[in-house]
């Protein structure tokens, strides 16, 4: 394969040590990061005047085929939302909707900068074929449901390995499969623990719900006497490869737990708040030393995926939540989006920072906008004025996904109208 | 003056009873609202296809000048942020830098769906300068302060009486001036009853910012025995022509005074939550029958002036917290941002809404973009999804202040760069 090199100039750094100089990426990785400008005898130079390059924002938490159902039903209760809306269309879901719909999500992606993100749906594989054409990194996983019924056990089971087969560690190795069991109040203890036990053989991560509403809580709890996280711990299912979205009731006790068995949170603000779920203790559990990341959830309940606005979003509520003004200051929340978000994938050696020798998951925002002026503060920019708007190149692994705001991976006008039509046919079903 | 006529064709209407169809401005106003597409020999047409046409945004609460201090300071407790911060750099304020850093704010409220705002700060006439040749519809107040100095009280009305005399109803109407006293713990009882005397004979708004910190609550309650708006209720201040910004915290009682005395609120969430104020009882005032609009406040606790993103944050904090996802729905939010701003201003018969006979101030959604595809649910996808960036078009007055996102009546990168120098220069002097 013949070498090819990015060189992107006089550019300010965050999440870097490094705050002001050029980076250069070799075929698909950093190669180096310095203060100088480099030579420009690379293949590509970009010049980062005025620009500011992050690590490639990471969506820890999100349902991207849901993207076709955004807008559907809002301002409702979330059994009502669920039951009457969102489930008897997803009743009619199928690969092609599906990959329609994540493709539709990946464009919005990377025009919010987002390139790395985790995913739990249906038709999986479908989903893969759409990540694999835009050219971002996620980790996908199939949403498995037993309530308690064997033979739909053995059919998520028998889903799960065939995307795990199919997909995993596919599409230059952009691509990993984790296992999703959906939550503890959908799943069985058999399930969970079937799940607990291939996870570690195979060395896969896992992706699950735990204690978003209150309600949930309440289940839990009188179905096995223990708070979920209680109760998950006393089944053996924590570990540091899991990956629990929401945890938003949790108790002191549960914290300790998650700290502990050295889980990783994926924080879901917008989600949270637009369905009334609850505000997690984001501060606190950041003070306990538990890994917190972020995500968007999926589009039906946000209705977007832009993490830029997620990360305000979360800072903004955690210091109201708290009347503290000083919880979860830029810096934090920044984390919660990049390098946070990395290693709660496991992926904190590849992504999550600018660092020699990681993969080149890049985003250049353009900050010479009325609402980023003046230019002084890159980082609060970014965390309390900046929008998915702004961002102006990505690149993930080594391959520009979006520049000067033009998709080069994909077609938008067509991926639109795609989503469009698959929208269209699937809701005159339901 | 010759006619000039705008026609805008096949377009999703909010706002308005008619839902789809065309609008027809003549001159400074709306001349038709139609469900049949108009004809085409108008001197301008806009195809809205696959757009949506709402009421120009209503921000009621800002200090557009404060924009040359974003990102300045964040993450800290309200008295560090003002003692620290703030204050020592307002100390060298002059008219030229107000001059510079509202033309800035001008110019993101434009880009962002802004038509109307209204702003409290100093220099005014050097604003009202800024707002004339931006073109967009702005009440001003100077900020009066005179915490009991008599000398300082009647040079803050004398400035006021300047600013009145040199600047209302100026720019073909588009400038009104209202009475600015700070808040009642920053004004003496004396100048808060001479403000309520003059602006009743005057015909003109009251400004001030009441109860948007728990402290200043204390404060008053303390000094006058009485919390802030029985206090002012008390000395007769309160009227239908008083706009009061924050409102954080409200006793049952206080939510009655406001709604007896017809006073507007001007709720603005994220500088709330930014600064750890608190949580205004929204959904509970406007249940109560409280004219209840929506502000971003100043770019230094925000940081933006962008209304979109304001609108979301507002329908998703009540929701969380009441915790009930029905509360402050889509259409509810919306009418916050649009015709509630107009009242609280008194320009609900001049804007607001699309109706013939009011002013022209209109918006032009695109919504050919991935977040807000499938494009089934306007309304929810403006709410929702929808970010300042998706802004197309601007109108106010009859003028097309951007088409295409390109601006007309100012020069983007000039106002970019006056903002930068002068924020330079004044942040040189702290």
């Amino acid at each position: 394969m013949e070498t090819k090199n990015i060189l992107i100039n006089n550019v300010t750094l965050l999440g870097s040590e490094i705050k002001r100089g050029s980076v250069l990426i070799e075929n698909d990785k950093i190669m180096d990061v310095t203060e100088k400008n480099g030579q420009k005898d690379a293949d590509i130079v970009i010049n980062g005047e005025k620009k500011v390059l992050s690590p490639g924002l990471v969506n820890t938490h999100t349902h991207l085929s849901m993207s076709l159902l955004r807008g559907l039903a809002d301002d409702l209760p979330l059994d009502t939302w669920l039951n009457d809306h969102i489930w008897p269309v997803e009743a009619n879901l199928t690969g092609e909707y599906c990959y329609a719909g994540a493709l539709l999500a990946c464009v919005e992606m990377i025009k919010s900068g987002t390139t790395t993100f985790n995913d739990m749906y249906f038709f999986m594989d479908h989903v893969a074929k759409a990540v694999d054409e835009a050219g971002l990194r996620g980790m996908l996983s199939h949403g498995m449901i037993d309530l308690g019924d064997e033979e739909k056990r053995k059919g998520e089971f028998k889903e799960t390995l065939r995307i795990i087969e199919k997909c995993h560690d596919t599409a230059e190795g952009r691509i990993k499969v984790a296992f999703g069991p959906h939550a503890p109040y959908t799943c069985s203890e058999e399930l969970l623990k079937e799940v607990r036990e291939k996870a570690g053989k195979m060395g896969l991560k896992i992706h699950i719900h735990v204690s978003e509403t209150e309600f949930e809580v309440q289940q839990v709890t009188e179905a096995h006497g223990a708070r979920p996280f209680e109760y998950l711990d006393e089944i053996g299912f924590l570990s540091d490869d899991v990956l629990a979205a929401h945890a938003v009731w949790l108790s002191d006790k549960e914290i300790e737990i998650i700290k502990e068995n050295e889980v990783s949170l994926s924080h879901n603000p917008a989600s949270n708040m637009k369905l009334a779920s609850g505000i997690s203790p984001v501060s606190k559990l950041i003070d306990a030393g538990v890994n917190v990341s972020l995500g968007t959830d999926g589009a039906a309940s946000n209705n977007d995926l832009d993490m830029i606005e997620e990360i305000k979003i979360a800072t903004l509520l955690q210091k109201v939540n708290k009347m503290d003004p000083t919880v979860l200051p830029a810096e934090k929340a920044f984390e919660m989006a990049t390098i946070n978000g990395a290693r709660a994938l496991g992926f904190q050696d590849v992504i999550g920072t600018i660092e020699m020798g990681k993969k080149a998951d890049l985003v250049l925002f353009d900050m010479k906008a009325p609402h980023l002026t003046p230019f002084r503060h890159p980082k609060s920019h970014l965390i309390y004025a900046a929008k998915g708007s702004d961002v102006n190149t990505v690149i993930c692994n080594g391959e520009i996904l979006m520049q000067n705001r033009e998709l080069k991976s994909l077609d938008e006008t067509e991926v639109i109208t795609l989503a469009e039509n698959a929208a269209e046919e699937l809701l005159s079903k339901a």
